[in-house]
């Protein structure tokens, strides 16, 4: 039951599957798309440090190094902008979860369910934007959907997994876990129920509540950090999520 | 494994536990419920014919008899009123679900699940907030709550269904069944996949993918009226949902 083996990683697909289109237009296009990975790399800081609320689009252009005013040619609104960090970060999240390998591909998902639940409950960022879930769901749907689906077909072909069709899983997931976040955030869920929470999550995948609660309950690695290469934004080494119907919604 | 007997009607329990809470404060506090509810009676009525977007709050306040002011001391805005509707039609609602008698109590709530998403899907007045997923998630988590859980219980005690936390598990539910009716509205789910949601949601029942696809596929008796009694508003006779936790939220 090794997974590890045959997990051809998103990134690698990409790659291959994204080169032409990733391909810039010429000067103009590739001056717009500098400025716009700029103002989100620019919007990861200033929001991580002082949270979403707190930070201005003035703060955020100046640390971009562009006019306050252009910053309004690339996003309508800071809401607009915090979406986009947002998507990033899950880019960023899911190249770390697929950094760890496990015998059994049944934890790989686990392990990522795990740490997504963790980390919309404690970065500031992901907890600022719950309240809009929708918004969070679908690009919860969409960024990490490649990985996410992925991990769950190559579980059902393990055998692990009872999901018939993985892309509605994951939608109706990703709801759900930003439905538990808002709750461990908002204090209706005890921070102890996280463990229930996502064995509850686990359970979508059609394995049964002992199962779900067993896998649960496993022990977890440390989240490894973002490889060397991460010095470019994910933005941009991931232009084009894998080839899945996830990435259509776009 | 008969259900039926056993299950109480969370109407019954709330007629005795909230009957003191529910006597109004004076002649004040009885004229403004009385302009209350009239406001929810109009808007449901007009959003109905309508759709929320092009009902007026002008129009709904004519329609209660009540001056177009009026209508701001009691709903900020036309939103907040459509939510009110909506948690009205979602309590009437569980009211014609309990009505369906089953042998097997995971068929009772496999009901539920299937009116509900059926209903978020071609009702217009649901179809129209279901982008606001967190406010309309947490709405059917408190007012379909008291009775979700209570039917997620009785087939828990049957050993039906493998819960460990109904709340919890009705909690993730309620987003989850946010997301589908989202996929489907906005054609993102086809049409024919409303089953495999419907298995999906009901996988969260912790009772695995295979029993969950099969009572999915149960055939289901047409859904009751009201009760005659309905006349009165459900909102006045449910001023307080059952006493379980998923009602202290409000």
């Amino acid at each position: 039951m090794t997974a590890t083996g045959q997990r051809t990683t998103v990134a690698a697909e990409k790659t291959t599957h994204g080169a032409a289109a990733a391909e810039p237009q010429g000067r103009v296009a590739r001056r717009q798309r500098r400025n716009r990975e700029a103002l989100i790399h620019a919007a990861t800081a200033v929001m991580g440090e002082k949270g979403i609320d707190a930070a201005t689009m003035q703060e955020i252009a100046e640390r971009a190094d562009l006019g306050a005013g252009t910053i309004y040619n690339y996003f309508k609104s800071k809401d607009e902008l915090a979406v986009a960090v947002l998507e990033e970060l899950m880019v960023e999240l899911a190249l770390r979860i697929e950094r760890v390998t496990f015998d059994d591909p049944a934890q790989v998902y686990a392990f990522g369910i795990h740490t997504v639940l963790a980390t919309a409950t404690t970065d500031g960022r992901w907890k600022q934007m719950l309240y809009r879930s929708e918004v969070i769901a679908d690009a919860l749907y969409r960024r990490m959907g490649p990985f996410a689906i992925r991990d769950l077909r190559n579980a059902v072909q393990a055998g692990r997994f009872f999901v018939a069709d993985a892309e509605l899983t994951w939608r109706l997931t990703a709801h759900a876990i930003v439905g538990a976040a808002l709750a461990v955030t908002t204090g209706a869920l005890p921070a102890g129920a996280r463990e229930a929470a996502i064995a509850q999550l686990l359970c979508m995948t059609g394995i049964g509540a002992e199962a779900a609660s067993a896998l649960a309950a496993l022990p977890l690695p440390p989240l490894p950090d973002m490889p060397a290469a991460a010095a470019t934004p994910a933005h941009r080494r991931h232009a084009r999520p894998a080839p899945t119907a996830a990435a259509q919604g776009e």
